[in-house]
């Protein structure tokens, strides 16, 4: 569903106010006037893909959760709507406005507060960048929990309220499983804080949860407290080329059986993705293409026993004859070489499709994931390009589709195409992206009526007047 | 603070009517005779310490989600209180009545639904005990994430209901990071259903993630799906004597280092503690006493490796005499053997003290944990008997008392001081245990009244009738 297709049902529109002169003077007089921008404003108006567009003539940068408070008060009171905005990376148009909703960005809530070294326990504002975190906290022999594509420019705030997934959950699991705390602030102003540095509180109902993966639609995320794991003396990659999905699951059940505790990572692609990135530049180690890929990562404390436990493996799937090819890197450098193939995959998509890229982030169980890429295929016919690729020990797919140059119909054999066939086969609509404005009107594909009842009940009692990134995730 | 002491403030009584032979006889018809029992109700009203006691006249025993749909209806539109139990092992009364609630009890929903072996993804009715649970997914190379003293009777719908934690919780984290999606009732009998079985679900709010630790305040949990871990090959334990506190953090720094990813368990007792076990019959492998001692543990998937990690941990912090004295498993009976001198604490407690003894879970940051203990014993005097042992790798310590005979007036010197001590210093008045009755009003010295405000909201959203275990974990 793109921008131009979406038109807001008329009872969405709860808001009774248009903002007013006398709102921008008293958000002055709350951030200054360097936190007000007018002009200029369009990249806050335009999702990461060009393909949300909102109208918002207000971008408010608060530095602090005082000044957040400050804001929100108000609006709340002005029933003004307001849209969260991190990093501005989401790939389901949760972060830009719809209408006019006043923009209220993160960017400058960039401070670490603290870092134990003995617990490996970091505290910091919402707005800092993922890359940024894991630097820092690499300085003290940890990494943090999460990595994806973004990681340059997303930020810790918008991983939370989106639940961001990536590259490193199948290891070190979801935001759920490491955030030991947080401060939030309601629409009413209200200040929230729980950020204890503490690895065990069970004091009430667990709200940090609830505000993870809320898509800014039941307050702002100002801090975080979150326990990070010990950096890994050694990472090692095995890149494999495999001629049949089939195959790909025997050798994920051998990587879980040798591999163990030290599986980081295990990532597929195929053949499609292969030809797209080596277009785009990648060098792919193995010299003749496959059908499929695999990019297995460890994480060890000791580099030996990695080692010893990966030559096993290696050999074990080839000899078995499970993958065709394959190479294992020796050192760090090659590691990131082998990563790069994978890694590269989201960008060359947006490069070569532009905004008739079209990108579903599904999950299901593993037996059938391959067959919505061929079905979809199979659907669309030669002209429309389909990739598939993913976090395939998480279950989860990214399938990807390019439509031709003025077929934009071609929209509506996708939609709702792959949701319908993945709700049959008792898969998620969104593994790990989200919902926003995308997947609002599909949600019942993942949800029953119940737990979207239940939602909004919940939804009511944060936030009666509506006023928090309305519009998204379910209608009110 | 113990039942005798407590009064429940009339305003909370918010239950408008009794409990008449027409309901008696509505619940019969939903659940069957043989579902309602009346009489020798005892045990349903009584907590595990013995130390809270309530007078329901009524205890339903439904066997399915519909059942108990069916059962919340009615007390909803009815407005009678209930209160869910599942093993009735709880240590803070949230699972017994306080006046007259009808007790639902999940004993009988004790139906494992599925056991995916590729995936290790569990798919059970609430009522299905911990340690029987564990030993069907081992049979399928698998364990449970969690495993508490507990494990023989409680249920895992009681352990999702109050966020247990226990002796794995360093390695496999918290309830948060292993369900999948659950199953569950609300108070005016609506089903919610999330119980998918893939690994990434993203689509609206992580509702799950608001019922875990939600204490039966909000709906009844009827079902689960979980993520389980591999079990592991080989497990290890070296049992070490230490003669500071300041050792036991070296030690836990050097753990961290030398065994990094097969590092499950790190936990501790005092010498007090010793003396009891070994009192009570537990055999000490050392042949004498010390002022601390650790039992650390780990899961691994390749046994020489893991000894040879351990070897050279042991190795370590025995020439940086770092420890005192230890000893290393060199197979499993010998590792359960070290284990036992941990795991027999609390019963032997429970033994020793009977409703004398006061149990207290906290956390706060590592390097003041003992002190809690020391300032205890000092207030209290050399009559009462304090204990202190825990999860010290969670920052998790386990304070108990046992006041002498005739002098419950010492409980006065316990409370508030302990949840003071631990509030002023960042800790956690609950770590593990939960709130129930026992911390309900001590509860702002973890949460802010913003947070209790919220949590306040959220529960007068779902549970406007205060029908769900009212009384507990905060006053509505």
């Amino acid at each position: 569903m793109s921008q131009v297709d979406y038109i807001a049902p008329k009872e969405d529109h709860l808001m009774p106010r248009q903002l007013e002169e006398e709102d921008v003077n008293h958000f002055k007089s709350i951030v200054g006037e360097s936190g007000v921008l007018t002009t200029d404003i369009e990249g806050y108006n335009t999702d990461w893909l060009g393909k949300y567009k909102g109208q918002s003539q207000l971008v408010l940068r608060p530095k602090n959760t005082q000044q957040i408070s400050d804001i929100l008060k108000h609006c709340n009171q002005r029933k003004l709507a307001v849209v969260p905005q991190a990093g501005n990376t989401g790939l389901v148009g949760g972060s830009v406005p719809v209408f006019d909703e006043i923009v209220l960005s993160t960017n400058l809530m960039n401070q670490i507060k603290s870092f134990d070294d003995v617990s490996g326990t970091l505290v910091c504002q919402s707005g800092c960048i993922l890359e940024q975190l894991n630097e820092k906290v690499m300085e003290h022999g940890y990494i943090m929990p999460l990595d994806l594509a973004a990681k340059g420019s997303c930020q810790i705030g918008g991983n939370l309220a989106t639940s961001a997934g990536g590259i490193r959950y199948l290891r070190y699991k979801s935001l759920h499983a490491n955030v030991l705390g947080m401060e939030f602030v309601l629409p009413d102003g209200t200040i929230v804080d729980t950020l204890k540095s503490i690895r065990k509180d069970n004091t009430g109902y667990h709200l940090p949860h609830l505000m993870i993966g809320s898509e800014g639609t039941l307050g702002i995320i100002t801090a975080v407290s979150m326990s990070v794991p010990s950096k890994p003396k050694s990472v090692n990659v095995v890149y494999l080329a495999v001629d049949s999905f089939e195959k790909i699951q025997l050798i994920y059940r051998a990587a879980k059986l040798h591999l163990g505790e030290i599986l980081s990572a295990f990532e597929f692609f195929d053949a499609k993705c292969r030809d797209l990135v080596v277009k785009h530049g990648a060098n792919d180690p193995l010299d003749q293409p496959y059908s499929f890929y695999l990019v297995i990562e460890t994480h060890g404390s000791e580099g030996s026993h990695d080692q010893d436990k990966l030559s096993k493996f290696f050999e074990h799937v080839l000899e078995e004859q499970h993958a065709t090819d394959g190479t294992m890197s020796t050192d760090e450098t090659q590691a990131k070489a082998l990563w790069r193939m994978r890694e590269s995959i989201s960008e060359c998509l947006r490069r070569e499709g532009g905004t008739r890229l079209y990108k579903y982030d599904v999950s299901m169980p593993l037996p059938i994931m391959y067959k919505l890429v061929s079905d979809t295929k199979e659907r669309l016919g030669s002209e429309a390009q389909v990739f598939g690729f993913g976090h395939l020990g998480d279950d989860n797919l990214h399938l990807n589709i390019i439509i031709p140059e003025n077929q934009l119909e071609m929209v509506d054999l996708i939609e709702p195409f792959v949701y319908e066939w993945t709700q049959q086969h008792n898969g998620s609509i969104s593994a790990e992206h989200g919902v926003g404005m995308m997947k609002r009107d599909y949600l019942k594909f993942s949800q029953t009526e119940q737990s979207i009842q239940m939602m909004r009940l919940i939804k009511k009692a944060i936030d009666p007047n509506n006023i928090m990134n309305p519009y998204k995730m379910f209608t009110v």
